[in-house]
């Protein structure tokens, strides 16, 4: 008999937040093409700071892989957060009328920063192991997310959202997330540990589409 | 002409909100002796977590520190953190019928975890100077608050917050606060770096306040 | 049958080396009272800097503590190594004519540079587990030194050394070494992980007392 | 009137040890093609823990940079290390008859140890311009080592040695060093920090260099 392996484990605990995130207004909408640009404005130019902060990141992560094997696949998916994806970053801003001189002035939402402040402070100050658990759910719904609502893009009329979704449906960015998936297979610590981190995680996921769909910026939620 | 301290720029450029802060109205409830015990039961138990991140961020802090001194400043208040603090928080645990033990158990909020995972990720990839200032609203807050309401106090009935919030009238921790605004008055970086992180933190202290009193621990706010 | 120990394994491990440290003509002419004073004059005004980064490494590895419990052990000896350990170490400068101001000039030798920069690379870069092994040999050689020399230390003449040499014979000082081999008797990582740190530092703590006894602070060894 | 770079300074100010790497024999012998082949191959085997260190240090300075534009230049390099500059050490070792395996079961030498425990505790622990200007030396003085014995080279009739040698005579690495030296020469920090960690791995390269042509791996120098 096989043993379920971790991301395995991991992805069924977190199944209840998982499903509030599939059927989030923000996502259904963007998948329909319905989404008020608005809403996607806003999504976009809080990404600016996401982005730059997942680069930080990986570099983080990287500087504690165990294996050179490990560090450069981390300095991979580092390097490609810099490059390829920065640059269709870019485009999107494009489209929506900015340039990332806009992106960069916009200030982050406290939401914003508890989320990446909660992947800086795990990958710098827990294992690489706990630090990779909770960088996970980010990519991972993603491509769930494309996956659970790919019919209702096929028929979305909005070009825009359609093609910042469909990345998320290619070869290459599902390679990337098993990869990672299959890393975090081989955690040699407790799985009480990532399973902690993961969870917390995913609801920052939630939480950052419902920041976005409610376009907060202020102080006081 | 004498130059505006550092402190002095960031407590004026955060009055606005440490406004919000003094008339928040758990904090007007727990000096007038009328907060309702569960929201002050909700609130210790919350601490907990982030007592135990304090003792890790001036950790952090102390070895980013230049020079031999702050290194021994930072220990000091760090180690204090660790076993008076601690003993004191464990007494007004056990007055409201806890043990450390049922602390631990307790699970940190989402808003606690951004707030301690701000401190942290601050403290870790920023400069010294930042990470302490992202420290300083905490422990300078609780100073101001006491001073704001200590009328309201001295009348107050309730002995239990009382005791609880006397602490913060004393000569020791005017001096902890003081040390700290002293030592981030020579910081010798850009204020705006410090003014972002310090606001940051203010915001981050009124939402902890508001996260006790509505004893938020689910998913979704 | 008992299983055992990680410490006594170590210490078995790295036993030719520690034999070589036991009968290094520094150790065995201090203990004798023997020693050229320009050589421990040399070794006191050298250690400032070690001192002062074992206050940063175990802020480090307090940082890195995964439990409140072993943080409070980290931060307790960091901050006695911050106070009554660099008393102690003022006092010694005083009597060989020096000042803490003198000590802080002196620049370590690339020897000295060599060895903190390893316990600091291992604290911060790898597990809190191989953080402390790298860190056990200073703490624990000390005491077998004394121990392995106490007899020539009774018969000798040399008070400054007497004096300097007698505190790690003493109750605190042992416990302080049983508490760090009781923590790493706990690791839950690889064997070999430890043996590489503990083996490297107990080669720097050779290394230490031949740089000290050869005054070697020139650029080319 | 022009103040002079930051880079330049330190070049000058570490001139007399960079004089003494120019004329080390190692280099010297190696660059006239006459080096023992035992002594190149000692250190190219070494060369895999420097190798996989820089990709570590690189990730470690991305991680502290301040800027996006920064950190992205960081990963370039740190990619650049773990893929192309990985590949041509593989080719070199492969010339040798070596395998990557072969050169991971290598132990590092105490000076090597030394080293990059040196770039890896400054890259932690100091601030990212420190952690730049320790890491330079290593990559600059390769290049001006090439320059200051290329007629040598020309003459050379060892293949080996010559391939080796001609990377640092190419357009792409000098580009890579004046990358370095410009963001070193914006450095907002004290002079007096930088040329403390540039002098310290100007030491280290000539004791790298020193250790090779030794084939030192033994415990007491």
């Amino acid at each position: 008999m096989q043993k379920t392996k971790i991301s395995e484990r991991l992805r069924k605990d977190a199944d209840p937040i998982w499903k509030e995130i599939f059927s989030h207004p923000f996502v259904v909408e963007l998948y329909k093409g319905t989404l008020p640009i608005e809403k996607f404005k806003f999504y976009v130019l809080q990404d600016y700071n996401y982005l730059a902060t997942m680069m930080k990141n990986f570099s983080v992560l990287s500087s504690k892989a165990e294996s050179v094997e490990t560090m450069r696949e981390m300095l991979e998916i580092a390097y490609l957060e810099a490059t390829s994806e920065f640059k269709s970053y870019e485009e999107h801003l494009k489209k929506l009328g900015y340039t990332v001189e806009d992106a960069m002035r916009i200030e982050p939402t406290q939401m914003n920063i508890s989320y990446v402040s909660f992947l800086l402070a795990t990958s710098s100050l827990r294992t690489f192991w706990e630090g990779l658990a909770a960088t996970l759910p980010c990519f991972w719904t993603y491509a769930e997310i494309a996956e659970f609502h790919k019919d209702k893009l096929s028929e979305s009329k909005n070009s825009l959202y359609f093609e910042w979704a469909s990345v998320y449906l290619t070869e290459p960015y599902h390679e990337l997330v098993n990869k990672m998936k299959g890393l975090l297979d081989n955690a040699p610590i407790k799985y009480e540990k990532l399973k902690e981190v993961f969870t917390i995680a995913s609801k920052y996921e939630y939480m950052y589409w419902s920041m976005a769909y409610n376009m907060e910026s202020g102080l006081f939620h």
